[in-house]
């Protein structure tokens, strides 16, 4: 009799975004007149940068001629898209990354998964509380936790809260873990980390042998030249850190899918019998097994970010979005409400008012303002009491809200 | 101190396509005059239909519009595509497959690795001998295993040998194995299954709880209308089988991407605590969080099959590669060696000469005629002293190659 993988009833009902879903489509059902913005998920609203689409188009011409015709690509990545990116998003920084250190993939939220395919089950995690929940619920489903309590804590997993207190940085743990998640700028907080504080924890990773899992899916959002934009910038990185980035947030790749993972050839962890294994290879040997690369024409869109329209189109992009971010601020604190982020992140962390825990403030902000948001909540348990608003709208969408947010709470 | 999964220790040194790019490579090197002809890879040569490029540069136009943009789609595939393939693919073929059950995905190599997270460590495994890589490459990397003898065979596996012997079909097993992965028509040897063979295994499934993987990938080569194309032509397969299909053999989408995977309603195995799990909702719950859909642009692309034009421009394709195969069938009988497959399959299988082994066979080849082809080998220990050559290639390099095998060994 055939078994499934038991892990998967411990994950709780639903994703955070499909409960979302479901609550704006019955609000909505019931009010067919209300125009709702959306400012929940974290997706993209404006058009694909022109440089994108021309080389999409170009690389569709190629598909139609034997000639030029491509088949199968290499499963990391064709070179000419690794090479672009070695050079301009780390080696101009002073990375010491090479082009055959870059994965290309289909997106983060597959990579941050399955980064857990080539971990032993013995190790020990630790995720920030509010998290991405897909570090956590990956976790969950490879067995690496017990059950949830009820505040949806997993027994297992070591939570390092963020809060306004601690100025949303988790403190370097005590206790010694293996694997660490850290997301900057943050997800879903809008927090970013200094030089310091991601020196902190190279040093605590090289101290205790432990992988930092480093998510920058949104570093194009980061305007201060202080703040580093990648794990690597730091001393001995590459000793100790994977990181994740993507096309998603800086040109608008949601729905067109490509991303990738920078895996220093230096990197190490031990197997069973003590010895040391490298990481590369073995990300290699799972990519090349269980993947067959990205499609050749987004790979050519994803190559056009790195020409000279492209870069211009997509700073314009970031610009616009930051701009969103800085009204929503602004109009908040008018409003009387606290918030934090969304000045080098595109999300705005909001302390719910009058003590609201995080759903009823999405339901009150839902059905007064027909405005949808994302409980803080739903992000972990010391997310409660905040709220997430992201900046990824049309300028004419953040007005709206805005304006009926501060109808409601500024009076 | 971070631990990695010593399961991928136990793999054997090289997936076997980079092996034997290694040994091409080499003789390029070596040879810098040599007119190399690749029939070894299963990659498509010829343009991508003109439909699914009209489609794709038409969604390539909505991501340039606010108005028509798309971000993240829904995971499982946008709903256009699922109707068209379940209508299409089954119910015109009266099988009871709806929309909500097509999940869409980047890859049959993808989903027949990743479907193993939602099942169990403790279920038996059956594979055929030889078989693709993938399947059993994956259980090892999941644990399933233990270690390889020098045949590579691992342990705990059941393998079930296909040869001439038994017309390359598989006994159904004495034993009770939990999961089963069958492909028709076969990769590697190209052979098919009938009606009677397929009724055979859903029974056995059923009678055991056991589930079913089908890899239907090359069912577009089926021309023998009394050959079942769908699993799900069987009564009874809908409670125990998954099947997963491609765009990438009847629509040349190995280089653009995108394949689907069937997951019945009805399917259920048993969680630890001996309760029916529903497996649908796993997987739906497994793409939901480790997987963000594929490209809208390349689902447009995929839409464009099943069109008019479409699907007149798949059964060219189709048409085309089966020619080549009836070519190589003919011309290596000619030679005196003997054939297997290539009739409704794009593979052939050859039978080695004077008892080479796979490897010698494909040395030979490669110095004498400067073709490559794959040895028998390389997919599994009763595939020794057979061969697979491939009909994807262009007319003019399948008659050049046929003719220098001619030339060798008919003499």
């Amino acid at each position: 009799m055939a078994t499934v993988n038991s892990n998967y009833l411990k994950l709780k009902a639903g994703y955070l975004f499909p409960e979302i879903a479901r609550r704006v489509n019955t609000f909505a059902a019931e009010n067919p007149d209300a125009k709702i913005i959306r400012l929940g998920i974290g997706d993209v609203t404006e058009p694909l940068p022109l440089a994108c689409r021309q080389a999409m188009m170009a690389a569709i011409e190629d598909m139609g001629d034997r000639s030029s015709f491509k088949g199968y690509g290499p499963e990391q990545g064709y070179a000419w898209l690794r090479e672009k990116i070695a050079i301009h998003d780390f080696q101009a920084r002073g990375c010491d990354i090479s082009a055959d250190e870059i994965f290309i993939s289909d997106g983060s939220k597959c990579d941050t998964g399955n980064i857990l395919d080539i971990f032993g089950d013995d190790n020990s995690i630790a995720v920030t509380d509010p998290v991405y929940p897909v570090y956590v619920d990956t976790n969950v489903m490879a067995g690496h936790t017990g059950d949830a309590n009820e505040r949806g804590e997993y027994a297992g997993l070591v939570y390092l809260p963020i809060t306004a207190e601690n100025n949303f940085t988790a403190q370097i743990p005590t206790e010694k873990v293996d694997l660490i998640y850290l997301c900057f700028p943050n997800n879903p907080t809008g927090a970013t980390a200094t030089r310091e504080h991601l020196t902190e924890w190279v040093n605590y990773a090289l101290a205790n042998g432990s992988i930092i899992f480093f998510d920058a899916a949104y570093e194009a959002y980061i305007t201060d030249p202080s703040l580093p934009r990648s794990i690597y910038e730091i001393d001995g990185a590459r000793d100790c850190a994977i990181e994740f980035r993507s096309f998603s947030k800086n040109a608008g790749f949601t729905g067109t899918r490509c991303a990738f993972t920078v895996f220093p050839r230096t990197l190490t962890a031990k197997a069973n019998d003590g010895s040391d294994v490298n990481l590369w290879q073995l990300w290699n040997r799972r990519q090349s097994t269980k993947f067959n690369g990205v499609s050749y024409i987004v790979q050519r869109g994803a190559e056009a970010v790195y020409s000279e329209d492209g870069q211009a189109q997509i700073k314009e992009l970031v610009r616009f979005y930051l701009e969103n971010a800085r009204i929503i601020r602004e109009q908040l604190t008018l409003a009387g409400l606290q918030v934090y982020g969304g000045v080098n992140a595109p999300y705005v962390w909001v302390q719910t008012p009058n003590g609201l825990s995080s759903w009823d403030f999405f339901d009150k902000l839902l059905h007064t303002c027909n405005v949808v948001g994302t409980p803080g909540s739903g992000f972990g348990a010391a997310g409660e009491g905040y709220f997430r608003l992201s900046a990824f709208n049309s300028r004419e969408n953040v007005e709206e809200a805005m304006k009926r947010i501060t109808a409601t709470f500024a009076g």
